[in-house]
């Protein structure tokens, strides 16, 4: 990373590292902050003084400390892709990490968050006086003041990329994908990596996640098919504009996404938004168990059934999908959601488990055993560290889905009264 | 477009022209040298002078026409992507331009091919020397030197894209990719078209082409499922190496690129080259019709039988999928082989209809029904304005898997003995 202190640098490296997990490529954040704290733990400002000589040793001595183990971490073959963040704000200091990596092997790519929108800057300024560990414990208005002065420290000898630097590869990110510069693209993972960069952006926004409403083949206990949905579904579909409005508010309008399938068509059809049908979103495909029920899936084929609770994240049915799969068929609605804004999803349980695993984070073993009920809306705001979830419950019963690791292939009947009997933590069926 | 003279824009142009084809987004090109034309069919560098007032008015004047056609053709809803082909090269024509499009709800994406790699212009020189209309009959030689002086005309005047445009959408694409510029993207389309540009480059290379050897379900005339090749499926098997060698030659290095399923893998088993397995190249899904022959598909379900014939490229298969859902899933195959050299791929009937038709811009209507016969390994070599196909037959038999348009579904016994029994043209099955 390259950057002034407050332009997103941390958030860009968040973000990236949770795409590469989500792709199931291994990568991790070397920060050179964190190291820097071992030593200086509530530095001031005028600590990041260029002309603060033991200021400077400090600081090298933790970007070296960084920089070794984060080589080491290569070396033992425990990732892919190393974001080194840091404000890396000199010619020299990139010439050196250029230099340290080329003599590991390692390519490098230098990605420049270059920002001059005050209402940014001001935001991650009131972000880091509040939560900075470098300011724990002290007035917030103090923290800020001292974070300013630190900025312009840095502001003294900042060196943007440049012509100089041309051998590099690098991207320059100009108030966030706004204006954007590539250079010296080589390989197919830089250019996935720049072209999730140029797609990300900072509005406000909300996503809004919904499972189609009870079908005819949950109330069978079968998996996939095109099964219409049940009366109870039906119920959900007339309840989900109410839903939609108590968690959107009035006049702002959405679009909406469904598959290809009846039962995601069937239960946004009252919706009064733009629609537009995806076959990415239709549910993971089952192959020969398509049409099948858990307990016919391990009658017929006990091997598989025991194979795939045993690694059901890459477990393939035999002629059809695994979640790894999907999570692949899945990467152009992730950069579509990351372009856009106000997007309603109606879809299936497994799609709906990995969408909600990109932006909660959840590990892959555990996203395919989560729980997304049926007859609920939920609703997403990326927020800068985190993604906040609500859930709106409709109040219309459907059978359960879930099935638990390990449990055995009994059908659930719903229970036909309780306002949302399909809540249940971590496990779920498909 | 904006660029000077043989900075490749046609070129571009007709690339993006043919991607959008493939993606079944309707696109077409306004190329001002043609309007130009019909004035002046051959003009000499000094008509394009800018101090040649009556060059200056007929220029404009065939811009003028040009612009006008594309807002009528956007108009009549003919398409949803124009290419508006010209140098471009000043800052008042692009804000003309800019005016013109936003009047007509136009969105407006300048695509800038900057290039000082005198190799590049060069080649690019001689092709236009030897190709353009502009120098029918000419001698090549004065044809080059009359082509050079037009482009010192052009640079005399030329702007490149700047700060003072910074409120148009653009991208600078400098020395065919090696640094890009891009700037306030707005849409996914945009992004998407950003994305293909970045990745496009000029090194020469080929992509070898196969499908895998006869498997056992040819032999018996069914579609899909996941069977071993046949014993004259191993036969090709053991011979592809030797036919690879004879069209790449000694020493360069491939990447096989197969699908998941066994007869792809099988197939490339005995190629000494790195190997990845794709998902994505998997055989069109036939769904409900999976492991049935066509004759049992034309009594099972007659009407689905009609309609496939009917609509090949929209037909989906109840539960399966349709020509238009696997070029979807193939557009990052597609993105990776525009990036890349040397690849050869070993994969089905259906996915490689689509691939050809990406780089032999078949359209849609008639890829679907194309033969590609099995024990045939294909070399696709883009040049400039086209793609030069070479076929090496194995001299090892197969049934043919062709089925024409209309035709019943009489599964066609190999003939057991001709080196090539699958060649036939313009048809084939699944």
């Amino acid at each position: 990373m390259v950057g002034l202190p407050a332009r997103g640098k941390s958030l860009i490296a968040q973000k990236v590292v949770r795409y590469l997990h989500w792709l199931s490529i291994p990568a991790k954040t070397f920060n050179v902050g964190q190291y820097r704290r071992t030593e200086t733990p509530t530095p001031s400002a005028e600590f990041f003084d260029t002309s603060n000589t033991e200021g400077e040793r400090l600081r090298r001595a933790a970007a070296e400390a960084a920089i070794n183990d984060m080589c080491k971490w290569f070396r033992e073959g425990r990732g892919l892709i190393a974001i080194f963040d840091a404000t890396n704000s000199v010619k020299s200091r990139r010439r050196w990490i250029q230099d340290r990596c080329q003599a590991e092997g390692i390519d490098t790519l230098f990605v420049e968050s270059k920002c001059d929108d005050e209402s940014i800057i001001m935001s991650n300024i009131l972000e880091v006086k509040t939560t900075s560990p470098d300011y724990v414990g002290q007035d917030p208005e103090v923290a800020a003041q001292d974070f300013r002065d630190r900025i312009r420290n840095y502001e003294k000898v900042y060196q943007t990329l440049d012509e100089d630097e041309a051998d590099l590869t690098y991207v320059k990110l100009i108030d966030v994908g706004k204006h954007v510069i590539i250079n010296g693209i080589k390989d197919y993972l830089q250019s996935r990596v720049v072209y999730y960069l140029m797609n990300l952006h900072i509005k406000p926004r909300s996503i809004w996640l919904s499972r189609h409403g009870e079908s005819r083949y949950n109330l069978e206990g079968k998996l996939g098919g095109d099964a219409d949905i049940s009366d109870r579904g039906e119920m959900y579909a007339r309840a989900l504009p109410g839903l939609v409005k108590q968690s959107v508010g009035d006049g702002r309008q959405l679009t909406v996404w469904t598959s290809t399938l009846k039962r995601t068509i069937q239960t946004a059809r009252f919706l009064s938004f733009e629609k537009l049908e995806w076959k990415a979103l239709d549910e993971l495909d089952s192959g020969v168990c398509d049409g099948l029920t858990y307990a016919e899936v391990e009658e017929r084929y006990p091997e598989d059934f025991v194979a795939r609770d045993e690694d059901k994240y890459n477990y393939r049915y035999l002629g059809g999908e695994s979640y790894r799969d999907v999570v692949i068929r899945l990467e152009p609605i992730i950069m579509e959601l990351e372009r856009s804004e106000n997007i309603l999803i109606v879809t299936h349980q497994a799609i709906l488990r990995c969408i909600y695993a990109y932006f909660m984070n959840v590990p892959q073993e555990r996203s395919p055993w989560m729980d997304i009920p049926l007859h609920t809306l939920i609703k997403l705001t990326p927020k800068a560290y985190s993604t906040l979830e609500e859930q709106f419950k409709a109040d219309i019963p459907a059978v359960s889905t879930f099935r638990e690791k390990g449990s055995s292939a009994k059908h659930q009947h719903s229970s036909g009264s309780s306002p949302s009997v399909t809540a249940s933590n971590g496990s779920g069926a498909h």
